[in-house]
């Protein structure tokens, strides 16, 4: 096998090559004997084997009592038969059956003649009212087989059987290394440069996950002997090893020469992306991956290949992945030189599942903790047309993703408060939105991708909202306005107003920060641009272009910018300066076949709510 | 709220009664801090927002160097441009963006000039090759609203917005108390009359499923006294209590009235079957639920009742249940008096999903182990007739139950054996038998209901197997039988055969026990009965039937009957005398559209290896 140093190889490719290495130096399970009482959720070595039979004796299924059958068999209506002290046994459910005994008569049946006889009118035959030895489980009897996941009834089935104890698989222990000069703990006041560790975590839920433990050790700065040092000790305690960052080939990029140093590098750098520059390694048997730094790249290696390592751990493969066919809501470029992993969020609007991807950037968890699945865009392919029906890996459960409230539209905090508030009056479901501006809204409801869209487009004609774009882009109906509320947007500018910004044409001469094609806020910008004569070629950061209000005010805050158009509550919560422009309507389209529908409705009920429009007032520049 | 003493109240209302008792009585759910880092799968009793941006500082994307954007705008290929060492500053990835600079050249678009001077042949634009502040995540923004369960990524997401500590909802703790006098602690060898206590076992692992926590507390006999201190015990230290047995009218059964006398019992009986015993009661505004002692009743009331209990105290509904339609395989009748709980396997052939109900006894765990669903049959049906659509509520993933090769038919433990082999060679697929006999077997073949089935159908024209069935069953085909094993049939009589039985004629004079109508073992009983010259009415026991080999040999063992008819592998197992009769040919009916189906080609694969057949050896009383 030769060592692949930044190569570019074929997922299923390295795949082959890395799995087959860990099986051929014996990578495999290791178990160990519980109690049956605690291993639920565990994994069998071997098949289970009754070793009694359930019931292990003959008992009663009833309370009554017990008799020999043929004794009865003379007992009708006509001919009442009297059972004397000597004909029965009393006896309760799960009593067993005295000896001589091969049925039981329900106490319903019996009438007390007084005298510590009794009558019956209807005889038994044998083992009526018995459960038989073995009605349940019969010694020797295969429970389950090897590799079976032991459920709850399981447990219950294999005491049942007798078996106390059995041999299961140990969930491998993966000692995970994160290293890094820049890396910090979590804080919630990291300095300049520091970079917040959370891969680990990540990790570490996502091995829980894979059926596997997690050891998380200190973070190692990038100096090649405090990481091989760190390496030695996991390998040490540990089935499995991650090497968090450094896994390129850049200049503080050990992981690769530490592996082939120790032992053996299988692949470094896998035709994926975001993922390339992952390492395959193994030392002492053990596997040892780096994984990039890029939390959305670690994630893929995570998804792709250390799951698929437990397959080979437990000789069986565990991840199974579900599929589901979508349509996709949005063209995809894709480059011929990896197999792509897309981020999307799915919606079921009407009964059409519609994939939209979400941001591609290898930095962006919130890519993943948006997604609802993945598509894998092949390495052999340029891309994908919007339309097109794609296969996509799901994240979350088929169910979920179903009963899912779609708002699609112009960013306003409001739509993640309304999805609070129905969270915690515990609605049964849940709402996505997704940033794509007012006009995006207009094009998600028709195309049927979003049950409503949040809209604010100022008619600069008329000076009105909303209806005028509504009327012209669905003008044989299909789409209603329902009342939203009314806000400021006005010119965010440092604390202190430092350039001293009075009026909108004042950001000719600073750097200001704009918003994206589409967004209502961007329709006002190039109105209050030709309403004062400027051309966007005149304005420093034109160009520079955010999906949120929160994001403007983060930049102005930063001091990246010094001027950008958003709303109050944006200004107020990065303690900005606001100089207000002007007063305009936020509105809700919706799809008219879904006024009727119960998620649309608990949404607008959480609106009109005074508590809603309590917390509303809180966050500041809203009016109703 | 009137105490309903035994009463039978539809599922509904009693749901109704009990849970807006416990929303009355305040049972709610408490919470805790704890460590993002440790957070994965918790819930959010709050919406997250980030109290930081991610990045928090502007981050170069690549190693390069960092510059003014403008003093690079005048570089092209025609116009190189030199860069002096006070324009630029070397930057790693993730390095923060020196004073004074707004973009990065990657490494790859420089060219050292020797001196220290950097050529450039095309202009950056500001933020070009720079992670802006905020680009995953703004300060203030909901990372996640209120009652989230928290996922790997959403950890990541937290900690990347500065949250190290949140608030989640605490798992509520739940003690389980098993009572009774007969009860005993798992052992594998339990005295007559002793009953394993499993259910606490079963409890626990369905209660992590519900997002709970079990305290097993040690048995506690049926004395009043003791009882009820045992559940003051248990309430002072757990948020809800489940008392197991004892839940009826019995003479010893006392949960309703502890309940009754601590607090309050809402429901005594539920219209449900099984399960119907059940107590609904609290104790100090905490549940307290009273099981019923059969397995399978408990299961039914901890699935339907207690895991509902669990969206009252978190105040939204995780047990989101999924549903399936499959079509009926079997007639089923059922009680007007109950909501009837069928379990039933699911197995998927060709594309059409079928449910096949499993045994309704209320003491028989493995019909839960086997499940893959749950039929409600609801109160008002008298039943379902074969071949109805019917709703299934999962038990197990789809996905899991379409991987399946169903196998119906006669009962021989090499299936299972063979299931065991390929579950050991990683099979990506599961094995699922049932015993239904040989001419269910062929039903079943023929209806679609299973891919194979084990026939040994003696024609007793001719003395030869199988054959003669298949023909006369597909007389166009479309079902081809593939080569089993032979295995020896003889008479199973106790150890030492006390009674002297020589031959099949011997059974005229002993307790028989048979196997169930459509058996190939049963056609054997029959065609030597009339070799024989005997009437099933001379055979006392004839009516005794079961469904398998070990199921007889078990009841021979027991003592419940003298003499069966099975194969030696059964006599071996239960140290039974065996008298052989004859060599039969046990084969496998195969539909013919699923010869080449992986599953089936896997199957037959096992059957042929020699692994295999010295297992069946090692069984005994095989021949191949």
């Amino acid at each position: 096998m030769k060592h692949n140093y930044l190569n570019n190889l074929p997922v299923e490719q390295a795949k082959n090559i890395y799995f087959s290495h860990l099986k051929e130096v014996g990578f495999t399970a290791a178990t160990e004997f519980v109690a049956v009482s605690d291993a639920c959720g565990r994994m069998l070595k071997n098949a289970a084997y009754a070793h009694i039979c359930s019931p292990h004796y003959n008992a009663s299924a009833m309370d009554g009592v017990a008799v020999k059958a043929s004794k009865t068999f003379a007992a009708s209506e006509r001919t009442p038969l009297t059972l004397t002290p000597e004909d029965y046994v009393v006896v309760d459910t799960g009593d067993p059956l005295p000896d001589g005994c091969d049925a039981v008569i329900m106490v319903e049946d019996l009438m007390e003649c007084g005298d510590g006889n009794e009558k019956i009118i209807a005889p038994v035959v044998p083992w009526q009212n018995v459960r038989q030895v073995g009605e349940d489980i019969c010694m020797g009897d295969m429970i389950a087989p090897a590799g079976t996941v032991l459920t709850p009834s399981l447990c219950g089935a294999l005491l049942a059987g007798g078996i106390t104890e059995t041999e299961v698989y140990k969930k491998p222990l993966v000692g995970i290394i994160p290293t890094g000069d820049e890396i910090v703990p979590p804080t919630s006041a990291p300095a300049k440069g520091d970079i917040i560790e959370f891969n680990s975590t990540v990790f570490k839920g996502m091995l829980q996950g894979f059926a596997a433990e997690a050891r998380i050790y200190p973070i190692t700065p990038d100096k090649k002997e405090r990481i091989a040092h760190a390496l030695t000790t996991a390998l040490a305690e540990c089935d499995m090893v991650l090497i968090s960052a450094g896994s390129s080939a850049g200049r503080d990029d050990y992981t690769c020469e530490i592996i082939d140093t120790l032992g053996r590098v299988c692949v470094h750098g896998i035709a994926i992306k975001p993922g390339k520059p992952a390492v395959l390694g193994e030392v002492n048997a053990k596997p040892v991956i780096g994984l990039p730094g890029y939390p959305v790249s670690a994630i893929v290696i995570m998804d792709e290949i250390v799951q698929e390592v437990m397959d080979v751990y437990y000789g069986k493969a565990l991840s199974q992945k579900e599929y589901v066919d979508a349509v996709l809501a949005k063209k995809i470029v894709s480059s011929l030189k990896y197999s792509e992993y897309i981020r999307v969020s799915l919606g079921e609007i009407g009964s059409k599942l519609t994939a939209t991807p979400l941001s591609r950037g290898a930095g962006v968890i919130t890519s993943f903790t948006k997604a609802d699945g993945v598509l894998i865009v092949p390495q052999n392919r340029e891309g994908l047309e919007a339309g097109d029906t794609v296969q996509i890996r799901l994240l979350k459960p088929l169910n979920e993703i179903k009963n899912t409230l779609i708002i699609s539209g112009s960013h306003d905090p409001l739509i993640d408060e309304a999805a609070n508030f129905l969270a915690k009056a515990g609605a049964p479901f849940r709402v996505c939105s997704t940033h794509v501006g007012s006009m995006g809204a207009i094009h998600a409801v028709k195309s049927g991708l979003a049950h409503l869209g949040g809209i604010h487009l100022l008619d600069t004609a008329t000076g009105e909202y909303n209806r005028s774009y509504v009327a012209k882009n669905f003008p044989a109906g299909g789409a209603v306005i329902k009342k939203g509320v009314g806000r400021v947007q006005g010119l965010m500018v440092q604390k202190g107003n430092p350039l001293g910004i009075q009026t909108f044409k004042d950001i000719k001469n600073v750097r200001y920060v704009n918003r994206q094609r589409g967004a209502g806020t961007r329709i006002l910008c190039d109105y209050l641009l030709e309403q004062n004569g400027l051309s966007p070629r005149e304005i420093e950061g034109y160009r520079n272009e955010e999906y949120t209000h929160t994001a403007v005010a983060a930049l102005i805050a930063a001091g990246n910018a010094d001027a950008g158009l958003g709303i109050y509550s944006a200004a107020k919560m990065y303690d900005l300066d606001f100089i207000p422009i002007c007063n305009e309507t936020y509105e809700f389209l919706v799809d008219s076949r879904y006024l009727e529908n119960p998620m649309v409705k608990a949404f607008f009920e959480v609106l009109e709510s005074e508590a809603f429009q309590e917390r509303l007032t809180q966050l500041g520049g809203y009016v109703f």
